[in-house]
């Protein structure tokens, strides 16, 4: 791509980095800031700059947040005898969209992963045995991705804890609403099949029953 | 979305105004600027804000460049004789991209559309005929859209310009490189057969002959 302008050529350069972010798609967003009025680009910069370096970590379970307790851990009306585990803040934001869990959370910051060179002192895993020791948590609800860096996370976490009293359970896997049954994997439709339900707990989904 | 931290929730919607941006690739692109380090951020919000308020448009072409006159009307090795007129910044690079056309060019900014409200005296077709009146331009080369509006849009300019001594061409439309003879619309693949070319100028492009 060739440029006319080095300002526009840098600010294209910037947003290439992003995930996702080819030089063409990088152009029309500039070229869409470039249309917008001074104060509306004041704004974008300043929330940027604002979240990069003012944003900090929950020093209970890693999620980001403006101050070192984040909203969920701070909210007395959430369930503390739960603590969901995930990997990092998307599932986060998933999870809570759904408005369907009322517990609190921990991010481990990633699973393990030998080949990558991530091992158990990369997450934040001894965090989560304090607080499980330390605090009234009954329950640990592995919500790891179903691969196999997230079933030997899962293992290696129950393993960890084992001696603590403590339920350790997962998320159901199986075929996804709106699913199709012939475009699901093997592993998939092996599973939901071995591990079926009676009739009565499908019904009772979102407590309808 | 719910989000525990209001500056991520602040850098996320500002990203979603972006052009087809939605809210999780606006999450998507906040988290990875989280994960850089400051002073990449702080490059990425200065180039940002810089190209907001520094780009000025060049008072010849009206491309958008980094002093009043843009790299392309300044540089003394182009073709004087020859506009090319089009829409925007992103038809420009466009055609720069494709190193074959060494003249000058003349951003209209728009296009003609009544049915938007878009009329003759929103786009730079006043300075567009001063160049012609006064600079030595001998050809017109028209590279609008092929649609009514661009259309319409170069027969405005060839009126107007009509007892001035230039020539107005407009670029080749028809089947495009690589592009299959049974996808291509009626209008195309009509006028790609009535504007047929002797054999001896399709195999002469690109100067190979």
């Amino acid at each position: 791509m060739v440029f006319s302008s080095k300002l526009l050529e840098d600010a294209v350069a910037e947003f290439s980095k992003l995930p996702g972010v080819g030089k063409k798609t990088a152009l029309r967003m500039v070229l869409q800031l470039l249309k917008m009025d001074k104060e509306s680009v004041n704004s974008f910069t300043t929330a940027v700059a604002r979240m990069r370096n003012e944003i900090v970590f929950c020093k209970y379970c890693h999620n980001i947040a403006d101050t070192d307790v984040c909203t969920i851990c701070v909210n007395s009306s959430r369930n503390r005898l739960q603590i969901c585990v995930v990997e990092n803040i998307r599932d986060v934001i998933a999870i809570e969209s759904t408005q369907q869990y009322n517990g609190l959370y921990h991010l481990l910051g990633g699973i393990l992963s030998p080949l990558d060179g991530i091992g158990p002192e990369h997450l934040n895993i001894d965090s989560l045995y304090q607080r499980v020791k330390n605090d009234e948590v009954k329950e640990l609800i592995m919500a790891l991705s179903p691969t196999i860096e997230g079933d030997t996370t899962v293992y290696y976490i129950a393993k960890q804890m084992s001696g603590l009293p403590v339920t350790i359970t997962t998320i159901a896997r199986g075929i996804a609403f709106g699913g199709e049954l012939e475009y699901a994997d093997e592993m998939t439709l092996a599973r939901s099949i071995a591990k079926r339900l009676p009739i009565e707990n499908y019904v009772s989904i979102n407590g309808k029953k």
